[in-house]
């Protein structure tokens, strides 16, 4: 049960919070539309592998997980791309330039600082853009944002893979602005 | 010098990012409006604090020290607060309710898990309430994506906190969506 009582206690994950304060959820929901649907030169899917990530790393059940859905949507592949987030992507083909992206977003995990030189170096050689590897840090730090929100206030979230499915779909294909 | 081209080299820590890029720059300049200076029962100073000790946790200096500036604006006090804020508020007056949101928000820069039902406890016995405790989790969430962004990009930032006293009154008094 989270912390503060939420008006819809069944709403699980970032979902009962945005619920419970329509002012801070405007600007939350629109930076993660334009961040993972907006105009990019990195697909939706690319994208959401970077949120799902990094999600993981910072231990958010909810957040990995629902976004791994929506990649999973969105890169029309199969469930188990979901657990493979969780190794680091040992199974799922990635190019060499997204591998360098997810390597940042891992850096930004850790701290801003973490992000050296020699690793926009090896992005920049696999090709990665000024404008990608911008939205990747941004895209990092933000999940650090949103999977803190979940976990700080304690809120609730479904367990398996398959309860996530819908909600992927959702996310993917009507959007942050109206997934809910 | 910044990982990527900015088109003002010159404007420091965020505000040359929030520049480059005016897409990302609405919901993120949004989103600290809301949190720093909307309706609240914390005062913005309070929340300026938050923020700048949310910040130095991070080890962001453009972040600490800029919002420290806005708290010394808001709460008309001795520019000595800014260095007060990096050791823990040992000479600052502050009520036992801060005192615990301070406390939680240090939790959250660590990772949302840990926050723990004791620290909720020792905030509500204090006086805090359900939208207080909300604001403190969701504030110190942003600065942790704030402060990645600025640093995961290596901006540059003006080293002394007379450099931030003009910047913090703006922030203050003109806010997030005016004062750049």
């Amino acid at each position: 049960m989270s912390y503060i009582a939420l008006p819809n206690p069944s709403l699980p994950g970032i979902s009962g919070l945005l619920d419970y304060n329509k002012t801070t959820a405007q600007p939350l929901l629109n930076l993660a539309e334009v961040l993972l649907r907006g105009e990019s030169t990195l697909s939706s899917g690319e994208r959401e592998l970077i949120a799902a990530h990094v999600s993981y790393l910072n231990n958010c059940h909810f957040c990995h997980t629902s976004h791994a859905a929506a990649a999973v949507a969105h890169l029309n592949c199969d469930i188990s791309v979901m657990d493979d987030i969780k190794k680091n992507f040992v199974e799922t083909p990635i190019s060499p330039k997204l591998r360098a992206l997810l390597d940042i977003a891992g850096k930004v995990q850790k701290g801003g600082k973490h992000v050296l030189p020699e690793d926009i170096a090896i992005a920049r050689e696999a090709g990665a853009s000024n404008r990608e590897l911008h939205d990747t840090v941004l895209i990092a730090a933000a999940f650090c944002m949103f999977n803190r929100y979940v976990d700080g206030l304690a809120t609730w979230a479904p367990q398996a893979n398959e309860d996530y499915l819908e909600m992927g779909q959702k996310m993917a294909f009507l959007g942050y602005n109206r997934a809910r």
